[in-house]
């Protein structure tokens, strides 16, 4: 269903899921397009971006951000384009990204908005490879990974965007990248296209036996944004010195309990001490939101060059946003899922 | 029982411990006194260090360091006296901080040992707050905690010589310093001695209650060397940014299995994730032997200046040693413990 030019549909927070989000926990609600006051713009959601981050917002358990309130517009980043502006720096036609939310349209007064022109080439990437995910990896990798060629680096979700950047990097770094990814299909992206050394499918039965088989000289950086198996798998070949960024859990995000003993707080404590390991968590934007510009002309380029490729997978129509993302929670996305909005 | 003149006691690992150790964990025997040859000293040890660490070289569990072979003499540092050197700057006289292990006498071709000279003033402190503890608690702090004046400062085994030297050091820099010790007679200790802000005894009845209590701006470092329920009543006190040094987990040496669940391997995951605190494990000669110089001119001012407090705990006898590392690993000393050799 396209934009309509009159009215704006937008995803409301119904209920807090329990578990898996389902139909229930959003909305689609229906109002007249808002208007914009003094120093506000007018913006139309071109592309929604579709994260595992998302998952948080939703519940009210204690977190770095706030939750979005019952009622409330459910969160997200999006690329749109400027219909009418009070806004210094922004006019009619430019592209933006943008925290525009599940929704046709939205106000703005220009907070946190990044300006792209009146023609940037590939509009959306600001949602992946050159936004947020690309950023999340640069980061992450560089300043907590802190890789050195000929280390071994092995990426959570190789086939996502945050990893599939990260690997493509360590390449670039000179790194023996090996990646994990769910599915025979995504494995071979990982290593063909992507060109990473190695791609280890979690799902196959014998994955630990595979991932130890992967990395015969052990693991000194693991980028860490999956936990659960997968990090069961990986914590026995880390390298003494090792260095995990967690920059995300998404096999824990639905988790309605801890799982069953026994309790491994005290086991993970000794593995960091016995392996003098570095564990640190990030938010990108807090943690890292200052290196943007040098990310931006590096990793920009690295892109224009074709040394790092990206996959996108668009899905049209804003009504389709609950089922995408509930998809993408359960590992169905290949490559950075986007919904296009225009229709 | 004084040191032999012909004789050399010994300490030897008769059998690896399962849970604590006991007295069929080390034998005594005697032998003649060892000969040194060309390039050799002879030392006689003085004093012996009794260090939680050592639990760990008892196991063939995989580790950092190579485990104490099965008849071998148990590892110890020493504060000894050179009887005989064919070693390049040793003298007979000298005193030297080596690594004698649970012996009368030790031979050594003067690896890694220190020469403090002919009238060291306190020399057995170079076993402490002078040696490797007081290099764990300055580098830990420093390096990996990296206090900002006004933080929150928690050290667990806050009596002990590591603890007592990283709050000390806390309150230097500026910190907001809180001790968590064991039994109201450390607790007094570590605040009207030692100056710490507030001491919480562990052993008492709501101990995560009077810890949360006494750190009504949160947590921004805890210095961990302890583990299991301490670390319990810390998680939930931690700010963001928090940074977690870890230098040691005495509270898990002795389990011979995982306690029962749940399994909070991925919550503690979550926990650095969602306060992006960091977590970093550190063996102090590996990571940060070559700050030792900088460590012994900053920490031994602030030692002869009076600015840091030492507590020692002599124990007459090297026959005493296996039941003083016994009670050591429970919790009973009270301030560095070693074991005086000579009698």
């Amino acid at each position: 269903m396209p934009q309509s030019d009159t009215q704006n549909r937008k995803f409301i927070l119904a209920e807090r899921p329990r578990g898996e989000p389902d139909r229930n926990t959003l909305r689609l609600v229906t109002e007249d397009l808002p208007r914009p006051g003094r120093g506000q713009m007018l913006l139309r959601n071109e592309y929604l971006s579709l994260d595992p981050y998302m998952r948080g917002r939703m519940s009210d358990a204690p977190s770095y951000a706030a939750p979005v309130e019952i009622g409330g517009v459910m969160v997200g980043g999006t690329v749109s384009q400027v219909l009418r502006s009070d806004v210094t720096g922004f006019a009619e036609g430019d592209w933006v990204v943008a925290f525009g939310g599940w929704q046709d349209y939205a106000l703005s007064d220009g907070s946190g908005v990044i300006n792209m022109g009146k023609a940037p080439e590939h509009p959306s990437w600001a949602l992946g490879v050159l936004g947020m995910p690309g950023l999340t990896a640069w980061a992450g990798l560089t300043q907590i990974g802190q890789p050195e060629a000929g280390e071994t680096l092995v990426v959570a979700a190789a086939s996502g965007p945050v990893g599939a950047t990260v690997g493509q990097i360590g390449k670039i770094l000179g790194c023996h990248v090996v990646g994990i990814a769910g599915g025979p299909k995504k494995c071979t992206h990982v290593v063909e296209t992507l060109g990473f050394d190695a791609c280890v499918d979690y799902k196959a039965d014998g994955f630990p036996e595979a991932l130890k088989a992967a990395v015969p000289d052990g693991i000194d950086i693991y980028f860490e944004n999956v936990g659960g198996a997968v990090l069961d798998a990986v914590l026995p070949c880390l390298n003494p010195l090792a260095r995990i960024p967690v920059c995300g859990l998404i096999s824990q995000y639905n988790a309605t309990s801890l799982p069953d003993g026994p309790d491994r707080l005290n086991f993970l404590m000794g593995q960091i001490l016995r392996k003098r390991m570095t564990v640190r968590g990030f938010i990108v934007f807090n943690d890292f939101g200052h290196l943007y510009p040098e990310f931006a002309s590096t990793v920009g380029a690295w892109v224009r060059q074709g040394r790092i490729h990206y996959r996108e997978e668009v899905i049209d129509g804003l009504e389709q946003a609950p089922s995408a993302f509930i998809g993408l929670l359960r590992g169905e996305a290949f490559g950075k899922r986007v919904i296009r909005l225009a229709g």
